[in-house]
């Protein structure tokens, strides 16, 4: 069966590099979690200060609760189906939960224990949150949140996920820009409240150096990066992490065609477009301390549930046998993480994770 | 949390009615079970006289095989990686594996345990199998097995995967008549084997009405069906027997958009491409008795990780409210059990898979 491996010294550098670059600036950083999803991956921030942290569900947030730490946001707009669980972990760490809608607010009106909350922002994503052009909207959950003496206002948080879809640094860069200065602008018509500003996905967080009046960084994928965040320019071919280990399962010389085992199942169907075709994977020569990167370029061009098929990889179709361990770089990280479940160091050690 | 619903009276229908299929030609159905990997579900199929199974992986095989399945197909191509799970499991069951290269035999040489085997053909479809254009190689992996006593070759095995790629149904068509053609061709060219034939991709198994000499189907996703299916004329939409729970997180009335919690990690990335555009899921309107199909539609236009987004429903949007439950039927089943791992019926139960 495909395992993910995880070098994690790696890992730990990216998570350093983060950290001091946050620090360098007196940001705060509370990395998200939903890419890695797990408490020991988690732990690796602890030496450097890291004390709050950044989730995308309220199953995840109780899992980083049990493992100890004590502020957790759940960066999805909070809605009444997760009512109980609300409750439930609220009596175990310091909760924070987003916002984007007055209409969210009366279900909150009986909660037994003080929560804070911050406003989703809309500043071109497109997804969730108060478009910043609609600070009406803002007031209106401000006003009515007032009421509710167990609701604590922090400041507003936002993800700026259009990034991914930038096709130049000048556009991505233009996406920080008009990001930065309207949570500035938000931050002095609200500035009674003392708003605290949370921002961070990581292709700007790891291309930019300046952050205006952010407070507080949330990006999540930069542990481990991927393919995607290399198209982005957000990191190096060697910054990743986690690659796929397949067993080569088939080999049909006249389709100049190997086939693996490690489909949809593993990898997802996350694709990335490259000269117009769709890839799944980037195969990286193993070696004796985990994986190099080199120049040829050998494609996971399709993946089924099962199998996943590399084609036209000419040289390597005589070098391989049925049998054989090839490794991958993902094309998107968070969800091959979550579809593996754990992680196997490249010193045999399991890791395990909220999916495990 | 979404959740998955199952209504098991479809489910069961759709057992009922390709069990009856299969027998009214005197075909053996040797369902396969990645799609529900569930061992409840699987043994809906026992009333029908079904004692057979096809599964996609060892792991998947000794699920079944602790459920009490004796005959299990792994219909994945063998390969050394899997072998201490081969030998584990050729105890607990009959097992049967598929090959598709002279060069996996070697691994099997010092097996303790009698097992069968299929050669997998490839008549079109390009993954796996030994294209029927090469009946050399099929001669080899024959001669070089029978060197094997503990190796026995029941027959050929074929997925006529290509099914799905048909733009038409003249195409299917033709896929299906070659196949047929195909796999007639070989039983009577290795016909001092005797060579059972297997076949059977859910498209054709469920549109065509002649299968030749073909002695059992295994299809595998007409079990629940999706919008896949539906594209390709294999079922109507009120066959698919699950849809997607998922509660309505965000209305956002001036970008005409819905925001619900269930995104890629629940749904899968699977896409389906209508009018030019992609979708990830259809809106069935929930009712007392399940959901039901109306002639309106609207899509689920993008997933990321948590989130799933509803574009351009312009009367929905005046109608739903946070926290509100929306029901969607999944556009490729397999991928959205296996992430969700688990089912709930219309009446409430929970229905447990190798993924809980």
């Amino acid at each position: 069966m495909p395992s993910l491996l995880l070098d994690h010294l790696k890992c730990q550098k990216n998570i350093e590099s983060m950290s001091r670059k946050a620090a360098g600036q007196n940001l705060t950083l509370r990395p998200h979690c939903k890419t890695h999803q797990s408490a020991e991956i988690a732990s690796w921030f602890r030496p450097f200060g890291i004390h709050s942290l950044t989730v995308s569900s309220f199953p995840m947030a109780r899992y980083f609760a049990e493992a100890g730490w004590d502020d957790i946001l759940v960066a999805f707009p909070f809605h009444p189906g997760e009512m109980e669980s609300l409750i439930r972990l609220s009596e175990l760490c310091q909760l924070s939960i987003l916002i984007d809608s007055p209409a969210a607010l009366p279900f909150l009106h009986h909660i037994p224990c003080r929560i804070s909350f911050y406003i989703d922002i809309d500043t071109g994503y497109g997804r969730t949150g108060v478009r910043t052009e609609n600070p009406d909207l803002i007031e209106q959950i401000l006003v009515k949140a007032s009421d509710n003496p167990q609701l604590k206002f922090q400041g507003f948080y936002c993800h700026a996920g259009h990034s991914y879809k930038a096709g130049s640094r000048a556009e991505l860069d233009q996406i920080h820009q008009k990001a930065l200065h309207d949570l500035k602008k938000l931050k002095e018509q609200f500035k009674q409240y003392d708003p605290k500003l949370l921002y961070g996905d990581t292709p700007n967080c790891s291309i930019q150096e300046e952050f205006g009046e952010i407070d507080e960084l949330t990006p999540g994928n930069f542990v481990f990066y991927d393919l995607v965040q290399y198209a982005l320019g957000a990191c190096k071919l060697e910054d990743i992490a986690v690659a796929m280990e397949c067993h080569v399962a088939g080999r049909y010389p006249a389709g100049e065609r190997i086939v693996i085992h490690g489909g949809a199942i593993h990898f997802s169907k996350e694709s990335l477009v490259l000269d117009g075709s769709p890839i799944f994977g980037q195969l990286v020569p193993s070696g004796d301390e985990g994986w190099s990167i080199r120049s040829e370029t050998c494609y996971l061009t399709s993946v089924s549930q099962e199998h996943g098929v590399l084609e036209s990889c000419a040289e390597l179709i005589n070098e391989v046998n049925i049998g054989e361990k090839l490794l991958f770089l993902p094309v998107h990280s968070c969800l091959t993480s979550n579809l593996m479940g754990e992680y196997r160091t490249l010193e045999g050690k399991r890791i395990t994770s909220f999916n495990t």
